[in-house]
């Protein structure tokens, strides 16, 4: 199902679809229309009707959508109806903060091996975690077969830890150090920022 | 400059821009063009030619936009020519990862009181902050005239959180907590999710 043909920009939008179906179901909810999603998600509903449209016929006319059945079909297109494993740079604050945060379990993203180039680190426990020394990304991650990397170290380092979880056959790093991250074309890896400071800017604009 | 006429998906947009914009600055660069940024941001270059025409006239055709002055218009636009100060409620892992991330300094964005409800915390020092108790929220947010928040603490206390903030003067507010926070339509008040799900359910589909 998944098509080279749809935008990049379209398959951003798929997962706060699914987000906004899984906060509708929490409320015991149904059914919804792409006119409560646009309302909800601030896009127009004849955008979330053509973006859905790429991926097949999800809705009747004039009955909505159904919410589960759509949030499964979503699921499958993005690929979380099974679990992945992920990786974790970086052992400091954010480090800490992102192994604990337990949206990732829930969603299926699972952290099963945290690293840290640190010397006093290396070793310690972290919550369930057993710091790794980052010396052994290359072979960690082949034998785990892990194919997800998050980069939670300082911007300085970023660099050069995003081309050794590439050369050990990481295909997508959700970057957390503020700085882009050079990856050659030919590998074909996907890379997300976190940037809490476009949300700001985004607001500011109001205020 | 600010318009009532321009979608929120437009004024989404403008941060990413912004960005981009910085990073070219940082390489050392004084022009770019629609297509370079497009190129970089996997958004059509009619789209970012179209987004930018709503404020104004920034690039000249043929020779493309001067890196420097397009940013300095944004940040006009946005509102981020000026630091604003920010409150931030929690002082746990995420919290202390929040209050140590120099990139909000750097944009403007300066952290000026920590508070958390947890009796062990309140009073204590993180980094360079005192953690205030939670109580104190309306006190202090009104006093220091603070019109923006950070909420990072559990989902479960996330909306009573929020209720007191709004009540307090915030009007905007960037929320760490896995939850939609409901936030009446009477006061005019902006929120945006950070949700590291999203971006790495988005890469998966490639994967």
């Amino acid at each position: 199902m998944a098509s080279a043909n749809v935008p990049d920009i379209v398959v951003g939008r798929l997962p706060i679809y699914l987000r906004a179906l899984n906060f509708l179901l929490e409320e015991g909810r149904e059914i919804t229309a792409s006119q409560e999603l646009a309302d909800k998600l601030g896009i127009s509903s004849a955008q979330i009707r053509k973006d859905l449209s790429h991926f097949g016929e999800f809705g009747k006319q004039g009955t909505g959508y159904e919410i589960k059945y759509l949030g499964e079909q979503l699921r499958r297109i993005l690929k979380v109806d099974r679990g992945w494993d992920v990786a974790l740079v970086g052992a400091g604050d954010l480090g800490h903060a992102i192994a604990h945060y337990g949206s990732f379990d829930w969603n299926g993203f699972h952290i099963v091996a945290v690293f840290d180039s640190d010397p006093r680190k290396i070793g310690a426990k972290m919550g369930r975690f057993q710091i790794l020394d980052s010396e052994s990304i290359p072979t960690v991650i082949r034998d785990m077969g892990i194919h997800i990397a998050i980069i939670a170290v300082p911007a300085d380092s970023a660099q050069q830890v995003a081309d050794v979880l590439v050369e050990a056959g990481i295909r997508a790093i959700l970057n957390y150090a503020p700085i882009t991250l050079n990856v050659s074309p030919e590998v074909q890896v996907q890379v997300q920022y976190i940037d809490p400071v476009v949300y700001l800017q985004r607001m500011t604009y109001y205020l």
